[in-house]
């Protein structure tokens, strides 16, 4: 699966920016996540003959959609209907489910439009202009700046400059950094928040395999759901969408994902990347066992407790084989690792050799190795040196910052609560999106027992938060003595300000407006100690690469609109060849194959309707697009923008993807339109939603 | 797939005896290739409570059958009625098809008894008794004889022993070194050469998949042969065979393989594995593909060309993929070897810590090395120093060395030529099958290329067989020249003697009469330098291995009768879960994902057919049982001795099986009976057939 992972190396407020440019000139052609203001033409031009025209561009780009919560989507009709995966809606598909009505595990449909579910926090972005802003953040740090300086006045001029345009357009405004803070872009988003689940199959059948067949290939995966958008009450009239090719592409065909990758880390620094290796992943995977360890036993302890983790459990678990993948075949990975290495050195070396380069970008390696080497140190103890496990805790957090930070002048507020960006904050601090109590406490237990574990009962932390309690006693008196989950009393914290915050006394508002100084200062240290360092020396490593590797190449992954292109193949796979596409007739195969049983139970309409079902329909199948997580929900298109495909993951090989690109066996695997049409009319009775994705 | 590899590291008359005791005491029950006198009773009643009776093991023995060209097969119906594998199958089938019927890629079935074909050459053996005679093999070797004088007497008695045994009984009598020649055994096999080919599936449908397929799983092969036995012109009536069981055997259920597994390199020394990997298995890998490079440049010149290479093609590629998995899963696999290492030193530890076994075993490990380094430094200029890739050229070599050695006592005749062993030798030398000019000639030049290439122009051996002649010159005037395609030509030559073949002009005989001192000198130097001091070495640690262990041991695979069991089991898989069992819904989506093109395409039949078969039908399944190439064609029993299936390949990850036995991953795969049935009955008009084999 290709949601982007939901843990992120970033702790809230803690972000290391570390993009860094992609490319070297040795890469095959099919490698690659291009923005769509520098789009892959030429090679495109030499491999394949084909030139996208800046209308196809324009067409594809505001037909793409960014799931805000991390996927990807597109519009597929002129009503406003946006497709993206399962596992990328299956968050809103619990949040509108209850005990009595599990709509993830029984799937939903919508025949009219009155019975579509509006869901409660998701918002969809529309990628609506890119604006070079490199000149003004960079100029904003003026010489003579300390580096701690240089950083807050790049940090302002940012703020500001999404302020005015916020201000100025009504649409959201991010400055984004690419090729390591090289450039520095202006994306403008429009936002759309009434969106309204249409269809979703039985997670069963969506996720056929399960966590076993997560990541891997050959699949049958109906990883599809449909949503239609609203404005004022009605449903959009996109001037971009994508047709709908129910033959999807043939073997070799050129296809294009238009979507969102969340991140990669593929010109990390050996200094960086053994980081990674010795510090930051075993970190990570050992506190995604921990939390699993937790949810496991709240979910043994029932049906409806079991309904209530699964999706908090799906991405850990999802999280956990990708980052297992990453780090046992990437990071672990000698081949791998020495080739960084001797890449580096071939690049430094074309450094050193000429004087104005190394005097300019030379010293940049050896400051990102001194600042990670300071990083790891304390790497672990600020991980766990904060709450998590628990919505409200969080929530509560975002509350004591908010009301404290909303006052400041912009350009001083710490990140997260700049003006541009509170919009979305609001909206996630005031969804309606249920609060299970008893999955708060248990996930709160379990992870100040971590901490506790971790860290040892003498941290200051630790002493502060539980105050000699044992972790279940201090959970159980947080969330039990809580009033967060109601949103009338978050809102009028926020509404009342400092003011009301402060004269709080519900003990999660408590706890948090303790542990803020200590985030403040997490925060700052970051800034003076890695930020302001690590900036500086990505952007001199970007510009070195410009400068011996030329113009020709694309930024690391930013969860912002990227265009991948590659053809439809099968790979070598375990000792023989993958196919390059799955049909009905192997969904049947494999669910028998386990004697229909666990992940591989199909439900009983499935087998009801074997006889009616064409088996020879195409169900998945593999490109060698370049994607990652985030990616999931993309739209696959073939050179006339119509969709051949919906990418829901990449295959197994592809895990090591993140740190390389292997153009061999790395695939993006794709739902085929045929299956989703096939199924709609056959096993679902939607013929009529069948006919408005098919345009007829 | 399982065929016995085509290759063996011994040449002819240069075997190093290097069957070795397998087993320690961390080994999972379903490890273990055990023989009929020493079964695994108490592991089975342990694990399964089942204990085989006396008359179920001498039931199962008897109705198993050894392929004496390398395959394993079964009785399996009163009227003679044989079941082994397509591959095993498929030289027969080559060899009664001409140009213009090829029954290798059209199948064959015989519908009445007088349509069965005769095979011009196939051999089968049944293990009718297993005598212990290794007290009168060891008493052979008297105290005070040299270890040259050691081996010649003990490889006197043991010819002794086979022609007492054949003389006194008429069964083929063979005695077996088990444990390293800890033990020997004389095994009396009926042997029978009068068989008829009943039925053959096309290779397409037998080898779904190719070469990329083989080796591995999830799999769709219907890769069964059936012969029917007779004798003095009418089919057998044997006592003992296999009822079926068409329902074949369910998830998790004890399941026992009974055959002939080919070698197992499993207790290796240290010092031999690094042999393996540094020395033979490099030679034998560049040796094989060099042979693929010649016998694909002839089968490209023309389809006859391609028939007629067809299945050398198949047997150097099978041993090719099977070898390279050895090599990259088990020699080169640092886990694997660190393991050896490890396993070795806790052994010799604990021979060291007792004095006495010190002084009896103690040297045996430095001998090893010691041999092992002499013969490294020979093994490529041996390798290369031979005559292969043509049929006419060994057979000529085989004629001169017959006439030569059959007039001796038994006791002084080169090894392969003693009394008992000379059935069989004639059996070959009179194969009325057809020998191809063309390829042989292409064969011969092709691998004196390969000598002249690694050897030299200086070399003695070249200079004596190509005698300033390129090598494709010296081919030409060779197998041009000769008429050894002739059986009648080859018997006159037997029948002469001596004196027909001193006075024969034929060029392959000429050129073997020169080259036979060479052959009588390579054969008495190994002797000399390296089984006679390798044999007592490795029967010390067999009995040291006794000593330490305790005797609930198995022997390394001999391609002698054995018996091993283990459970039907998916296995985790490049990420994921295989299944236990596949089946046809499968075979028809995996043909659809390569277009129904290549190694995946299927006879048109099955797709006209696809509305009548029942898909859900099992064509594969998994079990844990311990297996290694001459396991081919074996039958899979359930405890009622029932046929549940029909062994013809190990997964991928059970490739380093050769060196070590993994219980999680490691797979041995079978044909379904169910499939086997539904085919005759519905997509090959067999009913008649089937009914035989159900038993109806």
């Amino acid at each position: 699966m290709n949601a982007k992972s939901v843990m992120s190396r970033s702790l809230a407020g803690l972000a290391i920016a570390a993009a860094l440019v992609l490319m070297t000139s040795q890469a095959p052609a099919e490698e690659g996540m291009w923005t769509f203001t520098n789009p892959p033409s030429k090679l495109l031009q030499e491999k394949y003959g084909f030139t996208p025209t800046q209308e196809w561009l324009d067409h594809v780009r505001l037909s793409s959609i960014r799931f805000n919560d991390g996927g990807s989507g597109s519009f597929i009709s002129p009503g406003g209907l946006v497709m993206t995966n399962h596992h990328v809606a299956v968050g809103q598909l619990q949040k509108v489910s209850t005990s009595a009505k599990d709509y993830v595990a029984d799937g939903f449909f919508a025949p009219t439009p009155d019975k579509e579910l509006k869901s409660p926090d998701l918002e969809l972005n529309v990628l609506m202009a890119m604006i070079d802003v490199t000149s003004r953040v960079t100029a904003s740090a003026k010489p003579g700046l300390t580096a701690e300086q240089a950083l807050k006045a790049r940090e302002a001029e940012i703020a500001k400059i999404e302020d005015e345009s916020l201000k100025q357009t009504t649409l959201r405004s991010n400055v984004v950094a690419l090729y390591g803070g090289a450039e520095y872009w202006l994306y403008r988003y429009k936002v759309y928040t009434d969106v309204r689940l249409v269809f979703a199959p039985q997670r069963r059948v969506a996720y056929f395999g399960g966590d076993w067949d997560n990541f891997t290939y050959p699949r049958y995966d109906l990883d599809v759901a449909f949503f239609r958008v609203y404005e004022n009450g009605r449903p959009v009239k996109p001037a971009n969408y994508f047709k709908w090719n129910a033959k999807g592409a043939g073997l070799d065909e050129l296809v294009f994902v238009s979507g969102h990758p969340g991140s990669t880390d593929r010109l990390f620094t050996v200094a960086e990347l053994n980081f990674e290796r010795d510090v930051h992943y075993p970190v990570l995977l050992k506190y995604i066992s921990g939390r699993l360890a937790i949810l496991g036993t709240y979910a043994a302890k029932g049906q409806e407790e079991q309904r209530r983790a699964l999706v908090q459990m799906f991405g850990l678990e999802n999280s956990r084989k990708a980052l297992t993948g990453e780090y046992e075949q990437g990071l672990l990975n000698k081949a791998m690792m020495d080739r960084k290495a001797l890449e580096e050195k071939e690049f430094r070396d074309k450094v050193e050799a000429d004087p104005a380069r190394r005097a300019e970008y030379g010293e940049a390696w050896p400051t990102i190795a001194g600042v990670v080497e300071k990083e790891a140190g304390l790497y672990k103890t600020q991980f766990y040196e904060r709450l998590s496990g628990s919505r409200l805790a969080e929530l509560a957090m975002t509350i004591v910052l908010y009301v404290a930070e909303v006052p400041k002048p912009d350009a001083d507020r710490l990140p997260g609560y700049h003006e541009a960006q509170l919009p979305s904050v609001r909206f996630n601090l005031f969804s309606p999106a249920p609060v299970y109590a008893d999955l708060e406490e248990a996930g709160l237990a379990g992870t100040l027992k971590m901490s506790l574990d971790e860290l040892g009962s003498d941290n200051a932390f630790i002493k502060l938060v539980l105050g000699g309690k044992s972790p279940a006693e201090a959970a159980r008196e947080l969330i039990g003595g809580s009033k967060l989950a109601d949103v009338a009393v978050r809102r009028a914290l926020i509404d009342g300000g400092v003011k009301a915050v402060e004269a709080s006394k519900d003990p999660l508002i408590v706890l948090a407006r303790k542990l803020a100084p200590r985030v403040r200062e997490t925060v700052q240290w970051t800034k003076d100690n890695i930020d302001s360092v690590l900036e500086p020396a990505h952007q001199k490593i970007g510009r070195a690469r410009f400068a011996v590797y030329g113009k020709s190449l694309y930024p690391d992954a930013t969860f912002t609109l990227r265009l991948t292109f590659g053809t439809v193949a099968g790979y070598p796979m375990n000792g023989t060849q993958a196919p390059y596409e799955t049909t009905l007739y192997g969904l049947f195969d494999r669910s028998l194959g386990f004697n229909k049983s666990g992940d591989w139970a199909l439900p009983d309409a499935f087998w009801a309707n074997v006889g009616t079902l064409d088996l020879s329909t195409p169900v998945n199948f593999v490109s060698s697009c370049d994607i990652i997580g985030g990616n999931s929900g993309s739209p696959v298109i073939n050179k006339n923008a119509e969709i051949v495909g919906l990418i829901f993951d990449g295959n197994i090989e592809s895990l090591a993807g993140r740190f390389f690109f292997d153009g061999e066996a790395n695939r993006a695997v794709a739902v085929h339109p045929a299956y989703i049409i096939e199924a709609l009319r056959k096993l679902y009775g939607a013929a009529k939603l069948a006919d408005e994705i098919e345009g007829k």
